[in-house]
This record gives structure tokens, C-alpha cells and sequence, in this order.
């Protein structure tokens, strides 16, 4: 027959495992229990539960905010005086986030100059010669000059170069300046994005209608999408009482959680709304407790000479905090769990033989089926089943003689084939065999 | 032969399945031609169009902005007057965002008294027993007193303590105060960076010489990467009108996208710009349209009085948005990928075994060459073939009887094992069959 | 036998593949090798390593900061004057940043009026042709008027209408303004929240004490988890001299990374912070380098004339950049990889079986085992060996004479069936397989 390099075309063939049918109601019955287990959490956890067929894009938002609400204030430092939301909302304006100051200390009148320093136990002394000049600590309010100078009737502190008179920040207001705050309104406009899948979406729903948005304060029952928050709402549904935060202020997170299925109708994808205390409550264990910082007004008097109002604003931050995914069906996530929804169900064939090969009366008799043992072609037999003994080896442990076949061979027992289940679930049988063959071999060859 | 415990070591075996080749034209490219689609499907689309072999990371993006541009206007009430960025501008910084104040309502020598409230359906009064002394609303300017007082000529209001004179926002400056803002450029510098690569990049590329950079405005066709925009553009490219816009404001998203394959070379990286309009533009639907916020300056009278200008700012404000994700290759998602596209060569098998043991002629005699059939040994004959009939119960439906080889038993159809392909892709033959089982079951043991 | 329509039930069955053992410790050991390289693969790198079994989440956070320190200046223009926290931070809260300004340019007593321009190339002139009335350019601080006045002794510039006097930014004064700034502390309150978890943690950590918390300065060998950082510190973690930046200013990112395994104590999530330089140092490539903005404050002269000092303030913005995964043990993850990875054990027998089937003499003797040769029942004979010459067509190729069974046949050689070794774990044997079949059948039928 001559050589021919031109490659021959044949007719294309197909080729499928050989498959033992064991006619068995207690191994059918483990194998469909198995299987449907595998099946039930392939269908019903990673694509029903988890919806593992789905892409998933995170949000992309933007948000405004506008504060509504007035209050006024009767002390003796200030007068009677209105606040309106240009006086109490500092900045005016930022992203994502609004301030509003529910307390304050003032300091009116403050001027470049030398003054007392507020006392502590630095600051105190008796002369002079207690005071270093040109010493700035962390918490100084100016620089020492070096004097030693009367800071009231019974006390001396050291003089300081600095904004005159320094805040005296001791004595917080209590209850809160503007405790009225409880009672401003915020609204709050949220637009998302979510790029992967070009879908855009505000929280003013499209149902709604002009007379309800003027109207509307959200409500977790009743009102669970007006886009309308009362400030004391908002504290109280984080389980914190206002009057006691608007004190020393504090961080509220208003989180807007956007999960949305997008292969449902786009009217179906609408805002929760949660609130959370976002600083630590407990003062006990941190510096600086709630939420405050000093801003100041500044003022040029007629005779050129600068002064300025600091204001040490207390009050609550509030931080809008969108977040949020959307899935919507896609090929590849759903054939990636398909795949290995697949490659899942060769643990119950694993299982199954387990339990047919080494647990049943006739494993022997099964062996003989499923397996075919192949050695050296000059020694090989024609009876398959007369080589097994010699031919199973990784798995003879121990003398076995029940066998009505074998009854001379070591062979494992069904209990140590149970109780190494669960490491062949995890590990799967490989890892043993793997070992026990690289100890052998080792062992053979030292 | 003496029970050994010590463990024995063979020969390591290799076991492989053993295979059915079916030389049939038919099959073999039904086979094929599924096992190329699989093939198809996870070289193309998982690997070639999703990257499947990279890992991903998301961007972390620090951006920076600075606004250039003056403007001159000219009012009864304010006389001409030029405008710089630190007029307009407010506040002077922020973070991922830039307001640009187009329109504003000034309220000029604001103090502290008492002045008619403005007139709507609420404050408008007779007399004083409208009027309830404390009162306030949402909408209020300020805390009623009570008295019921002239605002104008024809119309009677309510008095309150408020900042007097209230403002008087129902007259929006048309066109836009600050019209001429359409010529002021905004520089963005966007530093961006990927955590799990360690890769950053700037906006400003290094092929930018400084000429350009002091020269060049973003068009996306002629200056694509050019990092100054015109404020006039930016509204434009979202396809928006600037005019109509600057009147009430509005929030503009500036959306860079970094999406990077980080498998090529760096200098591929690239940003690339888009905007959109980020409120809604209808104001049919909405509370408060547009964009705007109220601040204040304070002044101090010689008298020592406080007195303030308020500005509600209508404006444009612009959110940076730094979105992208950078792909680069990795073992782990690559194996992923393999290993459920490997899972998926599975499915082939599967509806090549349903055409050949259910659709073909000769499915007889292919089904007795794959399946072997099992059942107690007492009863097993050495003809394999011959207990086909009674081993295959699952299938076995209604009577076939073109089978040349079992003509007494029950086989299903072709026509039903097609019908039944569809739920097999999904579900596996394991649901069907795990079912029937568990339902027979329950009805032979009721 | 009557035919009933009556669904059978039977005793379930099980199918489990039929496998051949062979036993050869040549192939023994390369199964188990390579069955060992993918498990380790699986377990060490997929589990341990890249934590496969984890369900992970992205960090939500809520970042407030507070700077301390004060600062003495002594210029010609100001005179002594002191700088405290509400003088430097503008403005006095944001939301994740703060700014500090470290130097700056005043432009005292500016109103609203007629004065020469800045001189650059656009500006100077020497008569008033030079000069368009009403031309603005974007680097203008005002609008020309048209007329060319004296700028100073020697130069002449265009009058513009503007803030006057215009500011002067040529001379940045070095040493910074506020070179002590060095020395400012900022706390960084952090609270991070990973919502899929419901898991939040402060960046102040349950173990400090009060004294720890008042005294601590960051640093990252002996306090890593203080949450003070000193300025100067930070801007010399990041590589950078402060002096330097503190001149033209600059952007640092603070970078909190809250990496965390949930599957471990809450202790263990720890912050960690690390420091990088946002903007970009090299001044050569780039627009506007450093970081500054201009504001202003404004002041009503008693005459009723508002005037402003203009502020282009210089400093160092501190973007504080809160990211981190966590993960936690979850079912589908584990499933995903470990489905894969059983799905990877394919590829173990896949080059075994070339090895097997092409390269050991014995070949032909294992293929016998391995296949069972299928074709029409009416040609079959019961020898199922003396099908094969016939039946292995796909990879027939060249003459094979070493062949001891079947020596006639052309049979595709070990070297071919190596070489082909790197392309089979790629793209599987069937790629190759398939084209083979389609160009085949392509030349048949041509």
C-alpha cells in the first residue's frame, strides 16, 4: 500500500462514554437525590436567589440638595434673631451632602490682639516665668507672648498673640441653639446612571403628581418614595434622638439603595430609602465627639481695623450615599454558571460509585462492570475479571472476606469508604490517590 | 495470606473512559457542528469581545477644576458691575464639582425686623385675625407676628420677623443675568488610579506640549483629549440650550471614561469625555427645577448693625463623574472561563446522544454498544443485549415496534425525544428523569 | 403484552461511565502529575491565595476631618497678624477633603472701577489703537475700556473696567506665606459600611484610650492606626518635600485601604493608610501646576461701597480616598470555582490520553481498550478490534510500520501527536477535529 500524504477524508465520527446501567433502587435513588440536590441549588440558588444569569454595573449618581425652614432665637448675646436656611446651611452648596448647624458657639467681635489664653492645665500659671513666648501647642488658640495675666478674678493664664478674646468652648449650649431644626425639611433630588446598561432614572417618579410633591414629608409606610425628609424624621428613624444630637451634632447617612432588576419593567426599579447613624455615638471612646467645625465672618470696621465673628457651628452633616446594582440577563455570566452548574453534577457520579463500589454487597460484581483493567498485553488475560484483585490497588487497605469473588484480596471497607466522603467532596478522591502514589513512590525508591 | 496494615504500593494506574466511536455522517457533524458553536461562543465572545481573561479593577479618580472668564453686567440696581471667578464661583472649591452662578435674584441691605410677608394664598390677610402670631411654614420667610400689614398699594400680608426686605423670587431675571457665562472655560485635571495594578494616568497626556495646553478648548472631533472645555460646549454636547439653561440652572454631568485594557501599552489609555444632563429638564414633573441655592454676605453697619445681601444663585453646576474599569490578564478569571467553556463541550455530548439513541433508525443497536445493563448478578445472563429491554425502563414509553432487535418492548419516539431537547439544554435530562422517579416512587408505596 | 398507555415505574437506575484502568506507571505518574498541578492550582491559588470561595463587596464610607494649629505672619502689607483653623480651611467642611492653605497672594481693598491691566504680550500697548474697547480674553481681569494708561513709570497697559487694582500673580512669595503649616494636625474621622454584610467600622479603633486618642500622631511604624496625621508627615510619606509644595500648593491623596476577610474576627479589619501625590509634580507638562483657587471677602465701606480682598490661595488639598474589598464565605463563589476546577480535571485525561493513544508502544493495544469501533450493525462483526484500522480515520495520517497489530494502517505518529500537545489544552482536540470535518467535507462535496 503506497504512502500517501494527502490526508484522508473520512466520514466524521462521533464518540460517547460507555455507560454501565445499574439497575438499583438504593444507588438510583441516592444518584436522582444527589442530582436534584445539585440541580435544586443550581436553579434555585444561583439562578432564581442570586440571579446568577444576570450582568451586573454599579450605580452612578448625582444628587442635589435644598433645605427648607426658618426659626428664631431669643438670647441675650444675639437678640431676638431669625435664621433662615442662607444663615444656617454652611457651605450653601455641596455634592452629595448638606450641613446643617443645630447649635453654636459665638465669639463676636474678635480682633487681632493679645488676650488671655482659655484656661487648662498648660495654660494656667502664676508668672511669667511659667509662660515660654513663641509656645504653640496643638490645642492654642495664638502664640504665648510670655506674660502671665489675669484671665478672670481668680485665675492667671498665659497671654496669647491671637484672635481677642479667644472662644470659650467649654460650655456647649444645652438644649441645642436652633433645636427648631428637628422641623426643616430637606429635598432631596437623585439622579442615577447605570453606564454598562444606558439606563437612567431620578427618585421623583414619573408617577408623581405637582400638588403631591409640594405636599409630601416621607414616610416609611406611608409615604416610602416622596423625596421630602423632615430632619427629626430622618434621626428618629436611625433610632437616635434629635434633641440630643442636634447638641453636639453629628453624621446622618440618608442611603438611597437603587437595586434594580433590569429585565423587569423600568417602573419596577425605584428607590429604598434607609437612614443611618454615620459617627460614633458613644462618646466615651473617641476625640472630638460629633460633628462640628469653625467658620467665621469678617467684618472691616470703619477705621480700616479687621474684625470678625467665629462661629463654632455644631449641627448635622447629612451624607446622601447612593448605591446600588442592576443585573440584567447576559450570556456569559449565565453559561459560566451553567458550565460549572455542569461540572457539578460529576459529584454525584463520584458520590454514587463511591457507595456502589464500596458499600454494596456487590461491589465486586460492579467493579467487574465498570471497570476494565488493562496491564502488560503480553500477560493480559482474556477473563477481565480474574485480573481485578492485582489490578485495584490504591484502594486495598485490608482483608475484606466477605467477597464471594475475591475472597483472598485486601480490600477497603465501606465504612472507611464513608468516612473519607467528605474529604472526596472537597479534595475530591485525586489528592489521596496523588499522595498515597508519591509516598509509594518515594517509598519504593528510598 | 496474614492481614498487613501497612499500606501497599503498586503500580499507579491510569484510568480514562472508555469511548463509543460512531462512524455516522449524520452525527458526527450534528457533533461538530455544536462542539464549533460552543467553541465559537467561549474563544469569540468570552475571551475575544468580554475579555474573559482579565481580571478587572474599578477606577479611583482624584479631579481638581479651574474656571476662567469675566463678565460685565449692567442693572438699576447694581449699576455696572464685572464679575470674576471668585464672584461666580461658590464655593471658591470643590470636590469633583464646580458651580457657576448664571442667574441670581439679589436681595440687597437685608436686617433683621419686622416686614410684610410675601403675598400667596397663605399670607395674604384682611385683617389681623388671619394672621396667628408664631406661625410659620415651609414656604415662610420668616415668624409671623401676628399683625396684618400693607405690602404694596393693593395687598395686605401677614407681618413677620424675617431678614427684611424678604426676598422676591417670583421674577426670574430673562435672559440670564450672567449670560456672557457661555465663554468661560473650566480646566478639569483628573488624576486616576488603579489600585490592583498600581497604574495611574493623568488627563493632561504627556504628548500635550505647554502651548497647546494655554490654548487648546475640548471639541470631540478636532481636540478630543483637550482637558479645557467651553461652558458654552459642555451644555451643547448634551444637547442642551445654554440660554434656556443658564436661567434656572441646572446640573451637568462631565463624564470621563477611563476603560483601559491594560494588556497594550499605556499610552493606549486614554480618557474620553461625554456629558449629559443630570436634573430634569422637563419642569412639568419636578419640584423645584433646575438648579439653585441661597447664600448670604454679611456686613456690619457702622451703627453695628448686621446687615446681609442675600443671592438665591441659580447656576450651572458641574459633577465630575470618573467612571472606567482596566482589564489585564489573569489566571483566575481565564480559568474560570476554560473550565466552564470545557463544562459546556458537555452539552454536545448530550444532544448528540439524544439524536443518536432516540432519533436515528439504528438507535437500537447504538444504545446496546454505549450501555451496559446491570442487575443482580443471580439473573445477569452472559448476553448482555439480551436484558436491554428490560434495563432501559425510564424511556420507555409506548410501543415502537420498527425496532428490528426488540419488537416487544416500549420505546419512545423521535419525535418526543426532540420535543423534550429544549428542556434538556436547561434543565438536564436529570430534572425529567429525577421527577418521574421520585413520582413513581410516591405511587408505587401509596 | 398489551399496550398500556400508563406510565411504567421501575426500580430507578444509575449510570456511571465505564472506565478503563491502566496499569502503567509511566502514565500513572504524568495523570497524577498533572492532576496534582491543577489541584494545587484550585486549592492553593484559586482558594487560599485569591480566597475563590469569598463573596466580596465594595466599601461604602463617610469621611469627617478637623484640622488643628495655629500660625504667626509678619509681613509689610498685614503686619503681625495670626492664622487660625477658621483663617486657613477653605471652605470650613467638606465632604471626604480638606484644604489648607499654605500660601497666598492678597489683593487688599479692591472695588469695582477703572485701573491699567496686567502687562503680558495681549496687554501692554502704547496708545490707545492698541486697545478694542469691550475685548475680553480668558486670561483678562477685566474689560477694556479702549484707552492705554500708565501701568507704572515705564509701561503702558489697557485700561480695563475690573476689580481694582488688578491682582498681581507673577511673584508667588517663597518661603510659603504659612510655611508652618508643617506642623498642623488633621484628624480623619472614618466610618465604612460594606452593605451586602451589613459590616461597619470606624477607623477609630475600640482599643484606644482617651489619652492615646489626644496625644497619638500617626506614623507608620509606631502608631499605624492613629488616626492623626501630621501635615508635613503625610506630604514626606508620598516622597515630597512640604517646603516645596507648599509654595505653588498640590493635591495628596490619603489613601484608607479597609481590605478585609469577614471570615476572620472584626479586629482584623483594620484601615490602612498610605500616601500618594495626586497632582502632578513636574511643573514643565502641564497647566496651572500646584493647586490654587481664588476667593474673596467682601466688605461694605461705610460710604455704602462694597470692596473685597481678593485671596488666590495656594495649599494643599488632602482628598481623603476611602477603598477596600470584603469578603466573606459564600456558597455560589466556592460552587463557580470549584465546578471549574473539576471541569479542569478534563484536561488531566485529555493529555494523558495522548500520551496513551500516541506515544507508548503499546498504543494500539490501549486504544483497542479504550474505544469500541461502531458502524453499521450490518457490517459489524463481533471482533470488535479488527474494526479499528477502519474506524480511527480522524487521525490517520502517515504510515506507521512499528505497529505490531496493524501494520497496514496509516497511523499518526507520537512526535505529531506531541506537537500538537499546546494547541489541544487551548482550544481541545476538537477545534482541530472540527475544521478537519468541515474542510473534508467541503473537498467531497466540491
Amino acid at each position: 500500500m503506497p504512502t500517501t500524504h494527502v490526508p484522508q477524508c473520512h466520514i466524521p465520527t462521533y464518540d460517547t462514554p460507555r455507560i454501565v446501567l445499574i439497575r438499583s433502587r438504593k444507588v438510583g435513588l441516592i444518584n436522582r437525590a444527589v442530582q436534584l440536590a445539585i440541580l435544586a441549588y443550581v436553579i434555585g440558588w444561583v439562578f432564581l436567589w442570586e440571579k446568577g444569569y444576570q450582568e451586573t454595573d454599579s450605580v452612578v449618581s448625582s444628587v442635589t440638595t435644598k433645605v427648607k425652614g426658618v426659626t428664631v432665637t431669643n438670647t441675650s448675646t444675639l437678640g431676638t434673631r431669625i435664621w433662615d436656611v442662607a444663615d444656617y446651611v454652611i457651605p450653601p452648596q455641596e455634592k452629595n451632602a448638606v450641613f446643617i448647624m443645630t447649635n453654636m458657639i459665638f465669639t463676636l467681635n474678635q480682633s487681632q490682639g493679645h488676650c488671655p489664653e482659655l484656661p487648662d492645665d498648660n495654660t494656667e500659671c502664676n508668672n511669667n516665668s511659667s509662660c515660654v513666648p513663641g509656645y504653640v501647642s496643638t490645642h492654642s488658640n495664638g502664640i504665648q507672648t510670655g506674660a502671665c495675666i489675669p484671665y478672670n478674678s481668680s485665675i492667671k493664664t498665659c497671654e496669647v498673640f491671637a484672635w481677642c478674646p479667644v472662644e470659650d468652648d467649654n460650655h456647649i449650649p444645652k438644649p441645642a441653639f436652633l433645636q427648631a431644626a428637628e422641623n426643616f425639611t430637606i429635598l432631596v433630588k437623585n439622579n442615577i446612571w447605570y453606564p454598562k446598561f444606558n439606563f437612567s432614572k431620578r427618585n421623583i417618579l414619573p408617577t408623581f403628581s405637582s400638588t403631591y410633591l409640594k405636599n409630601c414629608i416621607y414616610d416609611a409606610q406611608t409615604d416610602p418614595f416622596c423625596p421630602i425628609f423632615r430632619l427629626g424624621k430622618i434621626v428618629e428613624a436611625a433610632g437616635q434622638n434629635f434633641q440630643e444630637m442636634a447638641v453636639e451634632g453629628g453624621v446622618m447617612g440618608l442611603q438611597i439603595n437603587w437595586d434594580c432588576n433590569l429585565d423587569r419593567a423600568a417602573s419596577h426599579c425605584v428607590p429604598r430609602y434607609s437612614f443611618r447613624r454615620l459617627d460614633n455615638k458613644d462618646s466615651a471612646n473617641t476625640v472630638s465627639p460629633g460633628y462640628n467645625f469653625r467658620f467665621a465672618k469678617y467684618y472691616k470696621e470703619s477705621s480700616g481695623i479687621e474684625t470678625r465673628t467665629l462661629i463654632k457651628a455644631y449641627g448635622i452633616r447629612l451624607d446622601i450615599i447612593v448605591f446600588g446594582k442592576a443585573g440584567k440577563f447576559d450570556v456569559i455570566p449565565t453559561m459560566i454558571n451553567i458550565g460549572s452548574g455542569l461540572a457539578l453534577f460529576g459529584v454525584a457520579t463520584v458520590l454514587c460509585d463511591i457507595v456502589v463500589l464500596y458499600c454494596m454487597k456487590k461491589r465486586y460484581y460492579y467493579r467487574e462492570k465498570k471497570y476494565k483493567y488493562v496491564e502488560d498485553y503480553e500477560l493480559v488475560s482474556t477473563s477481565e475479571g480474574r485480573m481485578e484483585a492485582q489490578l485495584f490497588p490504591p484502594l486495598i487497605l485490608k482483608q475484606d472476606v466477605q467477597s464471594p469473588y475475591h475472597t483472598q484480596t485486601l480490600y477497603r471497607s465501606c465504612e472507611e469508604g464513608l468516612s473519607s466522603l467528605e474529604r472526596l467532596i472537597f479534595t475530591s478522591k485525586l489528592l489521596r490517590e496523588a499522595l498515597k502514589t508519591i509516598l509509594c513512590f518515594l517509598g519504593n525508591h528510598s
